[in-house]
């Protein structure tokens, strides 16, 4: 594939800036990928297994004369990084991000933004529970959504331009307005996660049934909602506080239909229980249609057994 | 591996039941397998992909001269199983299920025992989405629990000799009394299920998002719920129906939880987030490190896609 960006700087060296990495060179598309994150330690774990081109001491030195820099910071680090490389951006650069709340990033970071330069959030639907430099790689994209996020007055062949990166590295690709993504991201992914995390809370903090008992008898079930209850704390705490309003939107439609599932269960009324579990069935197939997962058995796990 | 039962007799042919006989058969653990389904349509297809040795027109039929019953019906329809094939019983049979309730079978099904008939409930903890004869394969249980539940008076020899065949099968194995069983199942999965059936009933039920755009973004940490949200109807509706109190007790420290991870969003409280998020790590680690999942990214995924 030909190169879409002369130099691509990285701002955040995690899961999804380590997969970019590893994605980008995969198929040719940077001609030099610089890097930079605030902690040392990342910085030269990034060295040491040589992700980058280049790895660099501070932000605004990593985004001179990059043609792309995307923040892969957690949403709440966005205001003071664009704040740092503000200053340094070149007219015609673009900015983006790849944030899981897309409002208060554009809130965020689009005053730092100067003229000339365009800004385009973005978000790819991807990730695993495990975080760092190391974490990356280049399948991470493939096949899954990146949203982007033109905010107004995005010029439409910068857009085009970040639109076939996304599509290089693996991605199908879709826009969406701020405050729509942020409500769909609630459903499909805000909520699960805040659920995830609250119901391996409540099996850790029990006095009649240990832990050694929850991680033995774990493949019931409750195992699917571990994976993303690993999620990074500090990226998911960002995620809440900054898409509150519809995440609290769709929390109370969810109180609201635990609470008539668990009414039909104290009442014994199972013909709402089989009518309530026989609809969400359809949504799976979709999702399988959509090559969105895999019905293999058991995630494809049988495999990966007894290793 | 040596047989251990010469006649094993399968009441109900659907998911557990038909990955049982591919097990039985690949570790050669029994002489011959008898099975029964309600539906003549399951049946038909069992007879038509050979699943058994032999399938009966009646569950009295099948259990006769059986040396193992097992009963692999929903959790609601055993007593009825019970009552029809307790008279066919001859005396040294053993009789199991593999309901995933344990209390209310075992006072279900234990009038309907004769004397000199072993019973013992046992419960595979091992599934898919997937329902009906053609859903099974060998390796379900391989690596994974079946919880054994003597009752009172249960001979340990033949206690012995069904946790032989489940070993046998690939299994792991742990005793365990009715009601623990009941409880820390309510925490690994039935208030799991319970949980991730709302979630998708939300999401399936929203007019400002769209089930496309569901589907299409489930990656995101839905897509996990999907997986035991589309688990069959009948069995978990029988679940709840007879783990209620469990369940109950459960779903009410889960939601107290809830709550307070939803004031903290509300109040912007990034500390209690962020704690609470880190703790939830740990459970992972030590699933992991049993062996009852992989780290591979993204659950082994990645070489599913793109098919």
């Amino acid at each position: 594939m030909a190169q879409i960006y002369e130099r691509v700087a990285l701002i955040g060296l995690g899961l999804i800036a380590s997969s970019m990495c590893h994605a980008m060179r995969r198929a040719g598309l940077a001609g030099e990928i610089v890097g930079y994150a605030r902690s040392a330690e990342t910085r030269d774990i990034a060295r040491e297994i040589g992700l980058c081109d280049r790895v660099c001491d501070t932000a605004a030195e990593a985004v001179k004369d990059a043609n792309l820099v995307v923040l892969c910071v957690p949403v709440g680090a966005m205001e003071a990084v664009a704040k740092e490389i503000g200053p340094a951006l070149k007219p015609g650069t673009t900015v983006s991000d790849v944030g899981s709340v897309k409002r208060t990033v554009v809130d965020a970071v689009g005053p730092y933004i100067p003229e000339g330069v365009h800004f385009i959030p973005a978000h790819p639907l991807a990730g695993t529970e495990h975080s760092g430099p190391r974490s990356g790689f280049a399948e991470l994209f493939d096949n899954r959504y990146t949203i982007i996020v033109p905010v107004e007055g995005s010029d439409p062949q910068a857009v085009d331009r970040l639109t076939s990166l996304w599509t290089g590295i693996g991605a199908l690709t879709e826009t969406m307005d701020a405050d729509h993504h942020d409500l769909v991201l609630a459903v499909t992914s805000h909520t699960p996660h805040l659920i995830a995390y609250t119901m391996v809370g409540v099996a850790d903090d029990l006095r009649r049934v240990t832990d050694s008992e929850v991680i033995k008898y774990s493949a019931a079930g409750f195992r699917d909602f571990t994976r993303i209850a690993a999620s990074d704390p500090v990226m998911w705490r960002d995620v809440f506080l900054n898409n509150k309003e519809a995440t609290l939107e769709i929390l109370g439609r969810f109180t609201e239909e635990l609470f008539a599932l668990q009414r039909a269960i104290r009442q014994g009324d199972g013909d709402h229980l089989h009518d309530y579990f026989t609809r969400t069935r359809s949504i799976r197939r979709g999702i399988i249609e959509a090559g969105q997962d895999t019905d293999a058995p058991d995630f494809g796990r049988v495999k990966a057994r007894k290793k």
